[in-house]
């Protein structure tokens, strides 16, 4: 029988033919000659003779009869797949429906390696990953990080070239050089919006979103890898606190919150030039040029066709359906948009899933949306161009874009709990609960936090394809802080023991005219920080928290680290995860206020019915949700700040109740980079 | 002493370290260890023994003290070289002083090789080519063809990634197979511009370009450089008849003829994606969208700031010193724009070059028309983006913007050719000579000319950097015609020997509209086609010529050729020259009419006093010139159409003196492609 971990070794070298050296050890798989392509039908055995070195190790692969798989085959090997394309959701979701149904390992690995030369390697690079994820006998292999197999979509363009060099002269990988990331390659200073280029850039924010995306598909076979407990609800609440954060660090750069994208016929005025070259499609991801404004957009061979009117209407409806407070369903049923459900109606309405009760009526308002501005720059399709970075779920964070289009789609969220009746006390408070205070504290300094600069590594040698073989490491400049920890005395008076759960938020203090905030602005700018479970026997207690144990982040190793084991069990969600070195905004150099806030809810009203979790990830559930499992918390997402504050609570202050506390937390910036030490030359 | 020929070596690999293999047999420079850079100061022997498996045959670098060249360091290793920028030009003049100040080939290849990991690229590849071109002792050396250098400028980023992987899984280049170029890849059917591709986007039309201005860079050390017979004429001519070509195939292509771009305001409607990566840059060229506008430049880093503004006051004091008849140098002299000279002043004057009689009154209206349109993208350099296509005379040519641009350019010379008077019939007659008939055979057919689709293929290896040596054919599909012959029967009723100057041009009979040209429009249509002296002894007599002698092209072999012997020594003017495969224009499938047009004028008049040529190689000579030697014509370029016709001939067929002949003839265009055998399998 196969070993399953080879299956990973099929993510290896995405464009090379699948029969080259794998792994870095020379394992090849020992393909039936029927599987080959033509092109090197004839020369294959010879070819891995002499890239194995002659120590080859032979997987075996097992000759069966292959499913039909020209539905994927329709897509060309050097397209660009998206997700955002219907025509290419269609062809993932068959090739994912026949990796699913082969019945064992052995035969998942035969039909994988006789589609991994014909199909589009990032379609096979989904189908595969979705797959694996969902068959049991798979689920439990750790698949590797998207960006060492594709690093093309995470780097400049340049960082490529250099990379090839280093592994075509440097024979050793031990005396290869690390190849550095520029810090600021997209823009000038004279861009204002490139202040936020640490944010928009990050390899980790742009792979938690990339898999979320992964985690949460909108389109399935099985409509049950869709229907995922309250995926709609988090598709909100995700991108709400994208939003959040990301006004956060624009006010520690001196800059406004985004505005939102309402206007679809004012021209874009950020452009956005991503420097970075597509490995499949061998062409450069397109920029958008200052101003440019959005057309129609009808490109038969995407099967795409959609206007500004019908994206106008779309919204139209959907105001209206939440204003009414009702959505109607396919057979013209109403579905009431209540406290509970109605924030997941809508979040599946409106990005829009499979899970949507209406296309027809309320369409693909949030898809469309990025495919229109993906193909602002060819909208029908004359120029023969790819989709912008706006057009994948891996690289859409980079564009400023992104942020104004889904400030648009979050102010509709926000439409709908500002129908919700405020918490009232009685909902806010805990009886008998107190927090009588809270801190933080980072390299002895109090309610101080610090960030600065930090490089690390990544290898991305099994992204390269047609390179000598050994690590190629790439070296990035990214946001950090200091470790720290909240300690937060709570007292118990009742006489029995409370299990609580303790939420933890951040917003600026002030706003972005130095002018303290209302509460109804400052909720929306709440970042969460961790949400955590505690026990309270009666009397006083000190809880201690350190924020790398925060339940919205993924530890930074998942985001810089090396695959030498890609075959290691881990569980694939852990790669969902806001980055930990990015848990918290940059803050200014002469430090910047921020409001912590601290809650303590009743966990036994926030708690949900479901047995203990029976994998060792449960990491970065905030934004991830779990496995197989409910969402672990029954209050709303974004609790108690995702509705308006009731009346007379217009500031924080008023707002808190006995188990809540805040206090004031500054962030200093240190414009240091801490450096990897270089290592002796071993050339 | 060293071989010269090894200096061609250096053109090899150009993004490589020096120290690499090159040739493609083991050969290596033995690089002084100070030459080294620093990266790879302590491996350099340890990668030369393994790259050249140890058969290496060592090119003795000589270590002498390196001149000052950190003036032409200042362009970065991977940043965009560029002849349209003044601070690009310098630093190549910087470059080029160096390299012909060497006193001996030792001497100027170490100082060669000491540059060339130091200093761009490209700009290496341009000034050791100029200064090779200039030195004595090195102009015999044949200049390997740019698109084999550099083949990332002429083709689809794609057939990069192709030829990349050929070269890596496929070990002996005998069993590689050629990488097709896509006929048809930089935009659709819905992009009317695009059915010209095949012109716009051919290799040699392109190679061409570049090899012109090559051969009369604008600016240099040495101001003989420059000052070459009749360049400014030469500028306006060449420039003449790429746009008579052009609108004699637009008319092919059922489209009308090329406007120029006379508003510097008005949105640039057609739009153009180059798909192409640059090598050195590992940047893809930047597109432009439809209808971008035009806005001011100003880039500190390229020391470059042009307004519109300042264009259109250029413009308008080129059109008042013509209406004058005069331009004043930068000492207020008048410099009178006459019936000899005046074309040539006007042509330095518009492109501009160093010989301007007066910059700051002119301008330098051509070239900085290409970086407006070049940097339309990002004038501010706000994106810190590269220029476009238009930047570069290798690139240009691919843009339908250069037409419109050059039909505005032209616009101006030929606002002055209006202002002299008509040639008379005496201009034009030669006495006793008269020319009885002409007509062209081709196929056993007379009078009618078939185009029709090649497969060829170019080796592109010397441009992969970073794979595996040997061969790797490119293989493009270009126009080709059936090679033709004229005859012409010609008339001495003289006593003596005459000496003929025979001109051929061809023009479309019918306008755009179906309807009979006036001369004033076809004259500027005229396409030459040959030039050659012939001598004619009294009474009749046959004059055959084959279409393959044409004084306007290289063979064919020029073009598409295979450097396996780089050092074969051969005019590098040789390299300049319109490609014979386009010689004439494509025709319809139907058939379109032309107009051929023979004059024979008296030799003894046009001829110019120089010793006869000392080089084997006097191809190409109309648009190219002559090295080192006077233009091969006393008469103004594109005589006798370079002036309004006489009163009383406003037809073509009016206009003809005794010593001249049309005939229609017919191009028609056979839809097929000629494709290379395919050669049995090796692998």
């Amino acid at each position: 029988m196969a070993d399953k971990k080879n299956l990973l070794l099929l993510f290896d070298h995405p464009t090379e033919p699948v029969f080259m050296d794998k792994g870095g050890n020379g394992t090849v798989f020992d393909v039936p000659a029927s599987y080959v392509t033509d092109r090197y039908n004839k020369m294959c055995k010879k070819v891995q003779r002499r890239v194995s070195g002659g120590f080859e190790k032979n997987v075996l692969v097992k000759e069966i009869p292959i499913p039909d798989l020209s539905c994927s085959m329709r897509l060309g090997r050097s397209e660009q797949f998206s997700l955002f394309l219907e025509s290419h959701r269609q062809m993932a979701c068959h090739l994912i429906d026949v990796f699913i149904k082969m019945p064992t390992v052995d035969e998942l690995q035969s039909v994988a390696v006789y589609a991994r030369d014909r199909v589009n390697p990032v379609l096979f690079n989904y189908a595969l990953s979705v797959a694996m994820l969902h068959r049991s006998d798979t689920k439990d292999l750790g698949l590797p990080a998207f960006a060492q197999i594709f690093p093309d979509r995470f780097i400049d363009s340049q960082m490529l070239r250099t990379m090839r060099e280093e592994s075509f002269v440097v024979e050793r990988s031990a005396a290869r050089l690390p190849v550095h990331s520029s810090v600021k390659y997209t823009a000038s200073d004279l861009d204002v919006e490139h202040r936020l280029w640490y944010f928009r850039e990050d390899l980790g924010v742009n792979l938690h979103h990339w898999h979320w995306h992964l985690v949460y598909p909108n389109t399935a076979p099985d409509r049950s890898i869709v229907d995922k407990d309250r995926r709609g609800e988090l598709f909100y609440y995700m991108h709400q606190q994208i939003i959040a954060r990301y006004n956060a660090e624009r006010l520690c750069n001196h800059m406004a919150r985004v505005q939102p994208f309402n206007n679809l016929e004012e021209p874009i005025a950020e452009g956005y030039f991503p420097k970075m070259d597509s490995l499949v499609a061998s062409r450069a991801f397109p920029p958008r040029f200052d101003n440019t404004r959005l057309s129609d957009v009808d490109r038969p061979i995407n099967q795409l066709r959609v206007g500004i009117d019908d994206m106008k209407r779309w919204r139209e409806r959907i105001y209206e359906a939440i204003h009414q407070g009702y959505v109607l369903d396919a057979n013209h049923k109403k579905i009431v948009l209540d406290d509970v459900k109605g924030i997941d109606i809508l979040g599946n309405i409106i990005e829009s899933s499979q899970l949507t009760p209406n296309k027809t009526l309320y369409g693909d308002l949030h898809n469309k949306g990025h495919i229109l501005i993906a193909f602002s720059h060819d909208p029908t399709n004359k120029h023969l161009e790819y989709a912008g970075v706006m057009g994948d779920a891996s690289t859409a964070m980079r564009d400023p874009i992104f942020y104004k289009w889904h400030a648009f789609i979050d102010n509709l969220f926000q439409e709908h709990k500002r129908q919700l009746s405020p918490y009232t006390e009685e909902d806010l408070t805990f009886p008998d609960v107190r927090v009588q205070s809270i801190q933080v504290e980072s390299q002895g300094q109090v309610n101080r936090l610090t960030t600065f600069w930090q490089e690390s590594d990544v290898d991305m040698s099994r992204g390269l394809d047609f390179v000598p073989r050994g690590h190629v490491l790439a070296r990035f400049t990214h946001l950090q802080h200091h470790p720290f920890s909240y300690t937060i005395e709570v007292e118990n008076s009742s006489e029995a023991t409370r299990y609580g759960y303790v939420r933890i938020f951040l917003a600026p203090k002030l706003d972005d005219g130095n002018a303290t905030m209302l509460l109804e602005q400052q909720r929306r700018m709440m970042v969460e920080l961790d949400k955590f479970v505690v026990t309270m026997p009666p009397g006083s207690h000190t809880i201690t928290r350190d924020s790398t144990e925060s339940s919205v982040t993924i530890p930074f190793k998942r985001t810089f680290r090396n695959m030498d084991n890609p075959g290691e069990p881990q569980n694939f969600l852990c790669g969902c995860g806001w980055p930990q070195h990015m848990l918290i905004p940059k803050g200014r150099a002469e430090g910047l206020s921020f409001e912590l806030f601290v809650m303590v809810s009743n966990y036994e009203d926030d708690k949900v019915d479901q047995k203990p979790e029976d994998c060792e990830c449960s990491i970065a559930a905030s934004y991830c949700g779990l496995r197989d499992r409910l969402y672990p918390d029954r209050k709303s997402m974004g609790f108690p700040f995702d509705r308006q504050p009731r009346s007379g609570s217009e500031l924080l202050e008023k707002f808190l109740t006995p188990n809540m506390c805040s206090i004031e937390v500054i962030i200093s910036h240190e414009a240091r980079t801490e450096k990897i030490p270089e290592l002796p030359d071993h050339s």
